[in-house]
């Protein structure tokens, strides 16, 4: 099994968990030319031509499995069954993002000790082949920074908030309705989802070892209709962003809601889109676009994966991977939105001036639109600062009198 | 030499052609780790640390050279020397898309016959890894189509168009004082440059013998700030694409303007951008957008060929590309914008109807915008037809007496 080629001629997979991605895997591998798919297992449901089992070990220890390729999801039995294919030899395959982000340096050091590969390209961005695109086609490059809209269900909420004015509970419910946000939606408007994702890009980008837990998250539960609309007339559409950075030698990663100048190209992704900037030297700056998740995009990460083992050059082990302090976030830099509700009288924007200048926090812009009987709403845009800064110039300006409220505060790429 | 770890270490890299590009590939292999850059050649000027000859076959000939880069442009002296170094056993790494594109197949069989590699990230996209991708990412995909916008200068020019509202005259004239464009334009605006990567990008989408000749183009000479104006106003920017797509076993392969809806991607690419949108079975659409051009953003296309070379999985060889017939521009089935000058009577939309529709060219819509004399200019918009019918239809509608002049015809995306 050293080449792909090699492969393709002879390659038995078994597949664990045959849901909307397994399905889509079983049927496009034999779309391969000279591949076989010999044997698939159903962990729920019985729906594909190929020899089936409910014994999920049966398969694993079948010496005729060349691959495994997991795509059940969550942690268990996931974890259980793809330490056991790694100890039994056989190479694995999976598109499961939590279990990626949560445990790859285990996964990875049990492929290692096997000689075998481990791989994951469907567990981030879907059909595009980021990860792959990082580990083997920017290889000249030191990668500084990758950001991008990695979730379709929070980047369907914000859309829908953005054509018709709604409010946040309002379009998560219709969303539900529609089947584009799951009946318990926290993986994906709180952030996780998207969270795993970050954790992975920045393992694969920066050959770093990664500790989910240390990924800074914030979901979009909080953004309202009013920040939309203050955004927008700023030129500003609001994304949930996975950002991977790293900064004088630390990581910096991150998922959070972030105003996007109408100009990048990421403000315009549609909802069922994922798209990924890559900055690196000396390449400049990429973005990588695609469908972000459905059963034919992500089957064709985990059918390229299968087509690349046994190539040595396409895989990443532990021994490559290095540790690296995290940034926490009230060190990171950035320039922010700040919405905050104050009485209409004089004195207020001269107080918070006055906050704000104690902690170098320098303003860039104040739009004070509308009067609610007598509160009227501020947004303020802030220029690059320590965000460390500008939570101590927010606790001055929230005691002050003048000030009612702090509404939202919200960083900008 | 069998990977690229191994070479890593010891790789010897001979450039030819310090210009903009290999001065970029020389000072930016100096920062990759580990590996050493022993000497250059310059065919042009002096201007690196590293040891220089004047020599090319000097440094051909040298046993201490593993790779040779040729990043001097166009076929003389680049394909004799390029030849000379894979009949001496050493892989060739290039970013000049003319050699590539007119001379692919015997620069392979070159190579396949000596056993190394002859790689050319750098010919199509700039610091996109667009072929490559295509090689190594997609591959349980079939490819169905290519196509973006791979030229800068156009891109530029019709951009500049769109926002001055200038002729392309003018808008050329200050493009060569600012030196986006060439004193002799022509290898960009006539269309040839987007030509040779439409041909390279064909043959590794498709894995197909592509004869350069084949390649259907036009450029963007004729398009008025006219047209210009009518696509924006019905909702589309004009822009040069390079379109690859295998329909129903046969390559058709073109670089021309064309109408993109400004829902698009691509309608929104800035001028020093490119942008290719890729169209496979299981993916769906995929679109890699970044720098085109350019020292840094090629040498990282170029470096990273570099560092896959001894990894036998990351090439073609000729053995693996087919030949294909080609689709004839006639042949295409397009939406079509086209301009035209009528006497401002009745009459007029009867006769062009009638010569449509006796050719089942079928009408989307009509706009007859402004009257400069006698003369009324229609834009009509069509729905997707074979093109030799439209030619019929519109030599038809020549000859009405109600109809002046066809100003201009361009397809739509």
């Amino acid at each position: 099994m050293k080449t792909n080629r090699s492969l393709h001629s002879s390659i038995n997979v078994g597949v664990l968990g045959l849901g909307t991605v397994g399905s889509a895997v079983v049927r496009n591998l034999a779309r391969v030319p000279g591949i076989k798919v010999k044997m698939g297992c159903d962990l729920r449901k019985v729906e594909t031509a190929c020899v089936l089992t409910r014994d999920p070990m049966a398969l694993i220890n079948d010496p005729a499995i060349d691959v495994v390729v997991e795509t059940i999801g969550g942690i268990n039995p996931a974890k259980q069954l793809v330490l056991a294919a790694l100890k039994a030899g056989k190479h694995v395959v999976t598109s499961n993002k939590q279990l990626v982000a949560l445990h790859l340096e285990e996964l990875m050091a049990a492929a290692d000790k096997s000689g075998v590969s481990f791989l994951f390209e469907g567990a981030v961005g879907g059909g595009i082949p980021i990860l792959n695109t990082l580990r083997d086609e920017l290889s000249g490059n030191i990668i500084e920074e990758v950001y991008g809209i990695v979730n379709g269900t929070t980047n369907y909420i914000l859309s829908e908030m953005t054509e018709k004015g709604e409010e946040f509970a309002a379009v998560l419910k219709e969303a539900q309705r529609l089947g584009y946000a799951e009946a318990n939606p926290k993986a994906d408007v709180e952030g996780y989802d998207a969270s795993y994702k970050a954790a992975i890009l920045a393992a694969v980008a920066f050959r770093a070892k990664v500790k989910w837990s240390d990924v800074y998250r914030e979901g979009i539960e909080k953004i309202t209709a009013e920040d939309i609309d203050y955004a927008y007339d700023a030129g500003y559409a609001i994304k949930l962003l996975a950002v991977a950075r790293k900064v004088e030698g630390e990581l910096d990663i991150r998922v959070h809601p972030a105003l996007v100048p109408f100009s990048h190209p990421l403000a315009n992704v549609s909802a069922n889109n994922n798209a990924i900037y890559v900055r690196g030297v000396p390449v400049g700056e990429l973005m990588f676009y695609g469908p972000g998740a459905g059963g034919d995009p992500t089957s064709s990460a985990v059918i390229n994966d299968i087509l690349t083992l046994g190539n040595d050059e396409c895989r990443m082990t532990n021994d490559e991977l290095r540790s690296y302090p995290i940034r926490k976030i009230d060190q990171i830099e950035s320039r922010y939105y700040i919405r905050l509700q104050a009485p209409d009288k004089h004195g207020v924007l001269a107080g918070i001036s006055r906050a704000f200048a104690d902690h170098q926090v320098s303003i860039a812009g104040v739009t004070q639109l509308e009067t609610r009987g007598n509160t009227a709403t501020i947004v303020i845009l802030v220029h690059k600062v320590k965000e460390a800064n500008l939570t101590a110039a927010l606790k001055k300006v929230g005691k002050l009198p003048v000030v009612k409220k702090i509404g939202n505060v919200i960083r900008i790429i």
